[in-house]
C-alpha cells in the first residue's frame, strides 16, 4: 500500500486534503430535530440556511463534508434546489464533497444516478457519492466508470454499523464456502482499485468503526474508507487501531455528524466543535 | 392466503385495481435514449413532457405506474420539480403510483426518506416507494411505519434479476446454516405483513420473474409482488407459473418499461402498447 494516495484518483485527493487538515468528514444533516434546535424553519429555506452555515463553519477547517441527501429530499424539489446551492457553495469553498445519497440500481438507471451525482454538468455534482451494493457491486459499474473518468469517487456501503445490517452483511457467499457478503464487496472494491481499468482509489468503502475486524485486511482496499463511529461514545482507540491496522495516513476518514452539528447554530460554535472533533479523530486514527 | 387483498392495506388497493384492469405496472422511464427517440429535449422540460404523456396514455388503462426517480434526478432540482408534476398528475388521474427510488439508510435518515416519498404533505408523495435492504430490512422500519399509517406501501428489492446481484442475494445467512439473503428478506417481509403491527400488505417485494423459485413460497408473502421480466423475451409461461405458484389474483404485478415506452411518442401508440402488454401479462399470470 506504499502507493496509497499517489496518482490522480479520488483517494489521492482525499489523502492530500487530510494531510493538510486532518482525517475528518463532517456531515451536513439538516434533520427536523436539528432545524428546530437551530431555530430554522422545517422547509427548503431552513435546510438551505443550515447547509450554508455548515459550509461557512467547515471551510478551511475540515477537508471533507458530507451532505445527507435525504434531509434535502424531504423538502421536495425546493429542498433539492437548496442542496444544489449548498453543493455549489461547498465546491467554491474548496471542500471535498461526498453526497450521501446511498443510491442503488442497474443498467441505464444506474447510469442516470451516476450522471446526477458525478457528471460535472449536473447541478448535484459532488466529488463522490455513496452507493449500496445489494444488486451486486457489478451493478454499480456505470457509477465507477463516470467517477473514474472525472477523478471522482464512489463510496460503497460495505459494513454498516447498525445492528439490523449484520445478518445480511455477514451471510456467507458461494453456498457457504466463500467470504461473507461484506468481505466479498471489499475484495471486489480492492480488485477495481488495483485492476488498472479505473484510476486507483476511485472506489472507497463505508466501514463502521465499531465493528470487529473481518477477514478482509482493510489496508489492502486501495481506496478511501469512511468510518462512522470513531470517537466519543463510539469505538475505543484500541478497537480503531485493530480495525484499521496498517492503513496509511489519509486513507481513513472519520465521519461525524450530530456530535458536531448539535453545537450549532452559530458558525463560531460549529467551527469550534469541528476543530475539537478533528483533534480527537487525528488522535484516534494516528 | 385467502385473506390476500382484503383489508385496507396497500396490497388490497393494488389487488382491487388489478381486478379492474389487469396485472400491469407501467414504468415511466425518461432515459436519455427514450427522450431522443420521442423527440424531446434531454432536460427537465423533456422529462416532464415525457411523464405527462405517459400519464395521459396509461390513465384508465393500467392500474399502476412506476416513475423511475433516477431519470428525473439526472436533471437536477428542475427534474425533481418535473417529477412532482408527474406524480400530481398521476394521482389526479386515479393511477396507483410506485416511486421507484430504491432508497436505503438508517435511523433519522430513513425517516427523512419515508417522509419524502410517503408523507401526504410531501410533493413527492406516492402510493408506494421501492427500497433496498442492504442495511437490513429492520433499518427500513421507519418507512414501513409511515406507509402503514397512511395505507401506503414499500416495495423491497428482494431478488433482483440482474446477474451481478446473484452472489450477494444467494449468500447463506447464520454462518451458512440459515436461509439465503433473499429468502431471509422475504421471510421478514411476510412476518411484517402477518404480524399485526402494520396493516396487512404494507410491505411488498420486487422479485425478478426470470429467476428459479427459491425455498421461500411467494404465496406466503402477504404483500404485493412486483415482477420485472414477465413476457416477450423474458420468463416463459412455465417459469412464471412455477415461480408464482399459489399466488392469488392481484398479488403479482408484472413490471414493464422499455417494451411499452419504445412505442412512443404518441399517446395513441403508447396506450395501444400498454393494452397489448396488459393482455399478455394477464395471460402469463393467469
Amino acid at each position: 500500500m506504499d502507493d496509497f494516495g499517489t496518482g490522480g484518483g479520488f483517494s489521492a485527493r482525499v489523502a492530500a486534503a487530510v494531510a493538510g487538515s486532518g482525517p475528518l468528514c463532517a456531515g451536513i444533516d439538516p434533520s427536523a430535530a436539528l432545524l428546530e434546535q437551530w431555530g430554522l424553519t422545517d422547509d427548503a429555506r431552513g435546510v438551505r440556511s443550515f447547509g450554508m452555515r455548515c459550509v461557512e463553519a467547515f471551510a478551511g477547517v475540515v477537508p471533507v463534508v458530507k451532505p445527507q441527501v435525504a434531509f434535502f429530499e424531504r423538502c421536495g424539489s425546493a429542498g433539492m434546489a437548496a442542496l444544489e446551492s449548498v453543493l455549489e457553495s461547498a465546491r467554491a469553498a474548496g471542500l471535498i464533497v461526498i453526497a450521501d445519497a446511498k443510491r442503488a440500481d442497474i443498467d441505464t438507471t444506474m447510469e442516470a444516478y451516476a450522471s446526477a451525482w458525478l457528471d460535472p454538468r449536473s447541478p448535484f455534482c459532488a466529488d463522490a457519492v455513496t452507493a449500496v451494493p445489494y444488486l451486486g457491486l457489478g451493478a454499480l459499474q456505470p457509477m465507477f466508470d463516470l467517477a473514474g473518468a472525472h477523478g471522482r469517487g464512489v463510496m460503497v456501503v460495505a459494513r454498516s454499523s447498525n445492528p439490523e445490517g449484520r445478518a445480511l452483511q455477514q451471510a456467507v457467499t458461494a453456498s457457504g464456502s466463500g467470504p461473507s457478503v461484506e468481505d466479498m464487496v471489499l475484495h471486489e472494491i480492492a480488485a477495481l482499485n488495483h485492476g488498472g481499468a479505473l484510476p486507483a482509489g476511485t472506489v472507497g468503502a463505508v466501514v463502521g468503526a465499531t465493528l470487529q475486524p473481518s477477514q478482509f485486511r482493510l489496508a489492502e482496499l486501495g481506496g478511501t474508507i469512511l468510518a462512522p463511529g470513531v470517537g466519543a461514545q463510539g469505538a475505543t482507540a484500541h478497537e480503531v487501531a485493530a480495525l484499521f491496522a496498517g492503513c496509511p495516513p489519509g486513507m481513513v476518514l472519520a465521519s461525524v455528524s450530530r456530535s458536531v452539528l448539535c453545537a450549532g447554530p452559530t458558525v463560531t460554535a460549529l467551527t469550534a466543535a469541528a476543530t475539537k472533533a478533528l483533534e480527537e479523530m487525528a488522535g484516534a486514527l494516528a
